[in-house]
């Protein structure tokens, strides 16, 4: 397949360095930022004092390695093969063991589409506990736990911050259950990270087609761009067609972990009829994506028949997709929603390949109308319970959490998800904080999502300005993962998260000293801040139009300092 | 001078209406937005239900009314006329009395550019106090003031909502300084509105051209498009040439209240050169801009000499340019500030035309590191002292605040504020919550602009998009504009404004129902998300593509809801 190389010029000046692990044979990728030095002129004398670099987590992979060429076709390398392949707890399969992915390998049809360069998949030995909580739980410090932790500090430690961030917190954490290392065995390309409110606050992106729009191809970039802009993870939510083949491009090519929403696939293969799905079909889509190595599994088995009486309530019923499938089927059926009755079924296979769980909120509310009522926070408890039954198998948990929520409302939501779901980690779709800006959607969830990370969310969701309207595009997709990287980095600021403020400060030292390239180069953007200047930018580098030469505060600001003897 | 005609089409189905006053003989513009009826299909037949109307408070003046044709060079219709000629407190000057003003009056080369339809001012008779504080001390209720309670409501009356704003509980707030309606006697064009907690939350926009940009066209455009979209006020920083008969032509189009940094036009006439600053001319350009008829002037009296001593201490040091001016021209002639010593007679010349006062925050933090320091809580303290004067005078306050500030140091901001500035109306730039993102500050700042605005902010100043970089064009005032639209909006719903809810349930409704038209037409900006969901729409209108028939979680709930007879 022909694919368009990522342009990965927009961080000029960076470049991709690695740290090493102390306890475990491993390279944690970074980005380092170069700046210019300082220039004064005192007594005539020009004086440079260099400025040091700045280090960035970095989320690109060896996309931004100029050291590796990357073949779609074949797939980026996989950094954990070797910490995989040696471990006495788990097992080559011959060949993959669900049907439906043994039917799609077998149809001669979709040979074009296919990604070609297979692998075995490895699961866990019989009687093996393999996740990363139930290492944790022994009290062993994986490679991914290491990663993480030297990951997360970003050599802050080296400009002299102190940090909590240990791979013993790691490990610590990952046991407890406050935080999720999702790493499925299958996925060994995805660079460990970790995901908990004692961590940097992470983003997760959503792509995906629908019967209407999008190809392979289209949805590669994107996970490509959206890794590249920033975000942590990565949620193929396809409802399309070829959704087996277009996930297999998308995790051979994918640096950070990968989400699905399993029952969009098992809908998909009863033709949409939502009567027709069954657990036999969802237990074996189970499989065929855990063996891909999907990294976590959205799974609504919260939403339950009784929920779904509650919904004449509500402005705007139900808006999550699982959860208006779910609850459909119990009506249907007058049973129980099967992915609730199944659950410890469900989670012994997860916990065989490390895939984590992320509990939906099928009822999460659609509209500020609908906000903390009943049937959300009855689904709530309900995802508490489920919570403590993944944990006795070891399965990693996140929680999801909403949606539209004003923000007098958000604490709430935050304080009873972590009474009622036992610390495990929130990750919640915003929350937008009014209804009134479809196509603003970005910026009325971000407001609520920088929030909610604040008081403790770990991971929030991103909008992108086509949300309610349309599936978004590459640009829709870059708008949406900067306006959530701001969210999520304001939120560490507020957090005091170690070494979080070194990026405002070099950037701005550099905006007060007119070193507009560092300035850029430092943001989250450097194409759009450079772009915006450039366009009106006329000659002396001391000032910019916004002021003129006259108004420019820094430039009278910085010649008073001068003056003061600073 | 040929304009291009603002597009007023940006809203279908709206109409602009008129709410009659009880006291006075006013009339209060809003927008009606009507929609279509609800449709269903039970048992086969087509049942409709009608949908309310829905009010919105509007701020676009004139320009939306199709009954009214406006022409630039005559300015639009003086509404506040007839409410201020048979006042007996006021009297007409034979002609303007500032010298500055005279001097360009008299300036043959200046007739091309010049707004030819000239009023002859008007200022209060002697030892008459004629501020709407001090009518409102006397407890006088003005047409201002019933005007305003009018419009805050928005009709919310009628659907059943119970509200506090009476015209009564307007005057006790602005009397009690809490609340300010700027509406200088000489810009009887403005629509009157309100600044203060318990109201709705405002926004303010800046235009202006600088040395480098921009012409009289383009900033009248501008200033209308802002309104257009939802700009509460309009402050004009321009800072370039022919300041006088710019903001001449914009406040004869400009249907609302109007402020300016006088201190920018002051240094403009005597070359940029702040040595040459002094108390006369900036005194002359108070009187010259007052009787033009700004609403509130910026006055950076809280930055004194012994704030300057400080500046070591940051990183950015002083990024308010008049904060910056002032400062250096006190270090320069080691005396204070003028506008400091000279607070008393500045409160005299306002109180003549009501201009209220907006104590500028010249020592705001610029950066995440210098957030709440020593010098901007020092200025906050001298801004108090200052607002006890002011009010001595009944020359209404608002308090300008930050700037950058990281979330967690937001509230200190307004706790301060409140106990130290004694209720005065506070009035912020942003804040900014981080700085790594130039090129999406209307994000950084939208983000800290929601919740400082939530905790009692009566006022924020948007960021565009070009914050940091440019000069805004006109597409970055639209997305300024919205995205504090936002913010403003999120914090009228957490604070519970009377009727804040009604469009987020209107539109929530629409959406629910697949009224798409209505969705759009009730939305912030109904040109944007009309075009995202017609670029990629193809046919039925009961999904979009974002999630394709089958998976539209709408659908699925509205037919469950159906079924279950909700």
């Amino acid at each position: 397949m022909e694919i368009e190389k990522i342009n990965v010029d927009s961080y000029p000046s960076s470049e991709k360095f690695y740290v090493e692990g102390k306890l475990h044979p491993i390279r944690v990728g970074m980005r380092l930022v170069r700046l210019t030095p300082t220039v004064k002129i005192v007594n005539g004398e020009k004086i440079m004092t260099d400025n040091d670099p700045v280090v960035i987590y970095d989320t690109s992979g060896v996309y931004t390695d100029p050291n590796v060429t990357v073949d779609i076709n074949k797939g980026i390398p996989r950094l954990r093969e070797n910490w995989i392949k040696d471990r006495s707890d788990l097992e080559q399969l011959p060949s993959i063991t669900s049907e439906y992915g043994r039917m799609r390998e077998a149809d001669k049809s979709l040979d074009s589409i296919r990604f070609s360069h297979r692998y075995a998949p490895r699961r866990a030995k019989e009687g093996c506990e393999i996740t990363q909580m139930a290492l944790a739980k022994k009290g062993i410090i994986t490679p991914e736990m290491e990663y993480v932790a030297i990951r997360e500090n970003a050599k802050a430690d080296e400009m002299g911050i102190d940090s909590h961030i240990t791979p013993e917190f790691v490990r610590d954490e990952v046991a407890a259950g406050r935080a999720v290392i999702p790493a499925n065995i299958n996925h060994p390309e995805a660079e460990p990270m970790i995901i908990g409110k004692g961590f940097l606050v992470k983003l997760n992106t959503n792509i995906g087609n629908s019967a209407l729009s999008s190809g392979i191809k289209e949805e590669i970039n994107k996970a490509v761009w959206s890794c590249y802009w920033g975000g942590d993870t990565l949620m193929d939510l396809s409802t399309g067609d070829n959704i087996h083949e277009t996930r297999e491009w998308i995790i051979r090519n994918c640096p950070v972990p990968m989400g699905t929403v399993p029952v969009y696939q098992a809908l998909e293969k009863v033709n949409g009829k939502v009567e027709d799905l069954n657990w036999e079909i969802y237990r074996d889509t189970l499989i065929e994506q855990a063996e891909q190595g999907v990294d976590y599994f959205t799974i609504h088995a919260g939403a339950l028949k009784a929920h779904a009486d509650m919904i004449g309530e509500r402005l705007t019923g139900i808006v999550s997709r699982g959860g208006s499938i779910m609850t459909s089927w119990a009506k249907i059926h007058n049973e129980e929603n099967f992915l609730y009755t199944h659950f410890d079924e469900i989670c012994e296979i997860l916990a065989k390949y490390d895939v984590a769980v992320s509990l939906g909120d099928g009822l999460r509310p659609g509209s500020i109308h609908d906000a903390n009522d009943r049937s959300q926070f009855l689904e709530l408890d309900v995802l508490g319970e489920l919570t403590e039954i993944a944990w006795k198998h070891n399965v990693q948990v996140l929680i999801e959490g909403p949606g539209h929520v004003p923000m007098h409302k958000i604490k709430e939501n935050m304080d009873r998800q972590v009474e009622k779901c036992h610390e495990a980690p929130f990750y919640t779709l915003g929350p937008l904080t009014t209804d009134i800006a479809p196509g603003y959607d970005h910026i009325t969830s971000a407001i609520g999502a920088a929030q909610i990370a604040w008081m403790g969310t770990a991971m929030i969701c991103y909008v992108t300005p086509k949300e309610h309207l349309a599936l978004p595009n590459l640009e829709d997709v870059r708008n949406g993962v900067i306006t959530y990287k701001i969210a999520a980095h304001a939120a560490d600021l507020a957090k005091g998260h170690p070494g979080a403020q070194l990026r405002d400060n070099a950037l701005s030292k550099a905006r007060f000293e007119f070193r507009w390239k560092d300035q850029f180069n430092l943001s989250l953007d450097p194409d759009r801040a450079k772009q915006y200047y450039v366009e009106s930018h006329k000659g002396d580098d001391h000032f910019c139009t916004m002021c003129g030469p006259n108004f420019c505060a820094m430039r009278i600001s910085s010649k008073l300092a001068d003056e003061c003897g600073k």
